[in-house]
């Protein structure tokens, strides 16, 4: 294949996803003419440390510069995957502003600066394409942009978080409570050694801002969105929610309700017939409604390397064949409207409560009254046998309603004399 | 908006797909400008009868002319979802040679003449796009076309008839015989009056045959596959199936197997753990496994009026963007080598066999004898209580052989004296 007919690529990082991308593009470049009629050649690849990478990687393709990139103007496409911000914002920034294409999997950044990375491309008639930004592999950017595009989309609901399903699927499997969860995770390195940003939701709630920022049409950023870990989940929660037909779930969720966009995670009960609740292990899900497709759910692993640059890959291909038919920014930002975004407060929700009561005649009529008068009705009450201590466990699931009226009974329940503990508040999604 | 930034689309049909199609355009029309740059407009309906139609469509839309749409150069696409072959292969060969560019649900007519229709797309600078002919609504032609394009695809496996998952989910989990599952699914309208197409698998072999094609750059047509009903299915066999621990399902499977491809349509146990197995009603999933990306799962619905129609627009407005940045064609038939079909006699599989045997000493050992002979090794093996008329019934589950041994030893064993009868034979995917 002549010279012409080859295009150069720089990868940004040579962790987990730079790897697989750079094992996949060597391992398919014998397919790429008949796939995109050109080769997509890595020719640089920026690292902190040369000599770690002197062994796997030839020696002119190795920098520590980016200006042996920037300044190279035969380098017509940069993939980030360093994470982080910052350089990574500078550097894409930079390579759009001098015309190179960029695939980024970083979905701190996307979720942060997205819309205006995404306006710089756009006036540079690049692309700049993030496929693996959220779920890993799981083609969903490219689905909602573009099948999907003839839908009003009312709900995006998903497991994106490998990590936390894996701990919450072995708390409900094999009966582990969360510690012992949380070090089989890190043992097996799907959890790091500082695992906040997966179990607290903060990793999630960054990839739910991207999916509503496009199934909305709307700027979505990570500081929309409400977010709440799996850290308090307890497996006599996991039992409960069982016992109830549930199962609890780590979801990030994003609707339009009243002309305003919801976008919260947290642990949530999913009914055991939903598709969502059949999710294992560090698997990915993501549950769509469309006025016109209806339900939709794409599946997949969220992480790891090849299954990230299988991603990462198939967004250079594209942006290959955009190159060649001279129809680069062909789909750039969706976000043409600002519907506004719901405060936590105002959001809709049936919520699950486990609560240590006295055990003594007049306990649940008096919960009951608080409830009432915030206008939250019951629609299920459990209450166990008498513990040790004289205190009865109940557990209890509202109806539908305001965050903020239950919020409100909560707080004067937890001051109740009656009310020893309340142990659990998870929402529920029917 | 102007004139220009109207793009003029001709529906060919106006039945289920067609009017949900109809209807979609019309609900997207406000926010096309927004999303696509451009309206698009239905110019013309082809119907048999003009009248049926008066009271729904613009009188000047509506026509019985085939000249009134091909004549008419102000026409730049044409959607098909008239069904069959004729006359809309040639309806479709017309305009695309006419540059015109084409939408079609149209799966028979795909998985026979898709690969010499695409070739006429690209000889004229066309787009001929087909996502709905596949799963109806649920995204799975791009996804692969593009998303999945940095892998090599080893397993395309799906339920891709919700007529026929529907019934077995009937038979599954409310004990109704086939009869009666059928004929609920007729009173629902989940199956014609006359359900051959659908029980006997043709429609998952159209389907399947579209996406062996993409999966394995291959051009894989109807032809092609094996095909195999699920009007033998019995209630008991989905009982056994549960206590052996798999669900009984109507998979289209397409394989790439020692560089040969499988494609075969048949009633196959699944282990209950698998995602398909999980799959209700009349909804279609499709598994997929890449060498990259891993396992990657599609759902939705796979028919109907507005989940159809909402592929269809998804492509409608795909071209749309397309045309405006002179770029159509620029994903079409993605079949660059031709990979050997494997007749269905060199296929793998595990067996299920349910017989009736005599029940005496040395039954099973003949049995077993003749199995061995011809290198069929059982897995697993169940010998229920004697039944009245002095038989006893028996299932076996064999591990992976060879489909011709199999056969060559069932063709045996159906000969002998102890054999009272061979109930059923399902094939097992582990």
């Amino acid at each position: 294949m002549s010279e012409e007919k080859k295009k150069k690529v720089a990868l940004l990082g040579m962790g987990t996803v730079g790897s697989g991308v750079y094992e996949i593009l060597q391992k398919q470049r014998k397919n790429m003419p008949a796939k995109i009629g050109c080769i997509l050649e890595v020719a640089k690849v920026l690292v902190r440390n040369k000599a770690k990478y002197a062994d796997r990687l030839p020696a002119d393709t190795l920098t520590d510069q980016w200006t042996d990139i920037i300044d190279d103007d035969s380098i017509e496409l940069v993939v980030e995957v360093m994470g982080g911000i910052e350089p990574a914002y500078s550097y894409i920034k930079a390579a759009l502003q001098k015309g190179k294409h960029v695939v980024t999997a970083n979905k701190d950044l996307m979720a942060t600066h997205g819309h205006e990375l995404l306006e710089i491309a756009r006036e540079n008639h690049c692309d700049l394409l993030f496929e693996a930004a959220v779920a890993g592999g799981t083609p969903i950017i490219r689905p909602m942009k573009q099948c999907l595009l003839g839908n009003d989309i009312s709900e995006v609901m998903g497991i994106i978080n490998g990590t936390t399903n894996f701990i919450l699927s072995k708390m409900s499997e094999e009966g582990m409570d969360y510690a012992e969860a949380l070090k089989l995770a890190q043992d097996l390195g799907y959890a790091e050694a500082d695992p906040t940003a997966d179990v607290e939701g903060y990793d999630a709630g960054r990839k739910l801002a991207i999916m509503a920022s496009i199934a909305f049409h709307t700027p979505v950023t990570f500081d929309d969105v409400y977010t709440e870990g799996i850290s308090k989940i307890t497996e006599k929660d996991i039992r409960y929610a069982h016992e109830l037909g549930y199962e609890i779930k780590l979801l990030g969720i994003a609707r339009l309700v009243d002309g305003g966009i919801e976008v919260r995670v947290h642990p949530t009960m999913i009914p055991m017939e939903h598709p969502l609740s059949a999710i294992k292990d560090s698997f990915n899900a993501i549950f769509l409604h469309g006025d016109s497709v209806d339900d939709v759910m794409f599946y997949g692993r969220g992480a790891g390397s090849l299954p990230t640059g299988s991603a990462v890959v198939g967004d250079l291909m594209d942006i290959a064949r955009n190159m060649q038919y001279n129809c680069t920014g062909r789909i750039g930002c969706s976000c043409y409207q600002n519907v506004a975004i719901k405060p936590m407060s105002e959001t809709k929700s049936s919520y699950y409560i486990r609560m240590k009561l006295e055990d003594r005649a007049g306990t649940l009529a008096a919960l009951a009254g608080v409830f009432g008068s915030n206008h939250v009705s019951i629609s299920m009450l459990i209450q166990k046998a008498k513990e040790d201590d004289q205190t009865a466990e109940v557990v209890i699931v509202t109806y539908d309603v305001a965050e903020k009226q239950f919020m409100d009974s909560m707080t004067v329940i937890s001051t109740m004399s009656m009310v020893h503990k309340v142990s659990s508040i998870i929402r529920v999604h029917h």
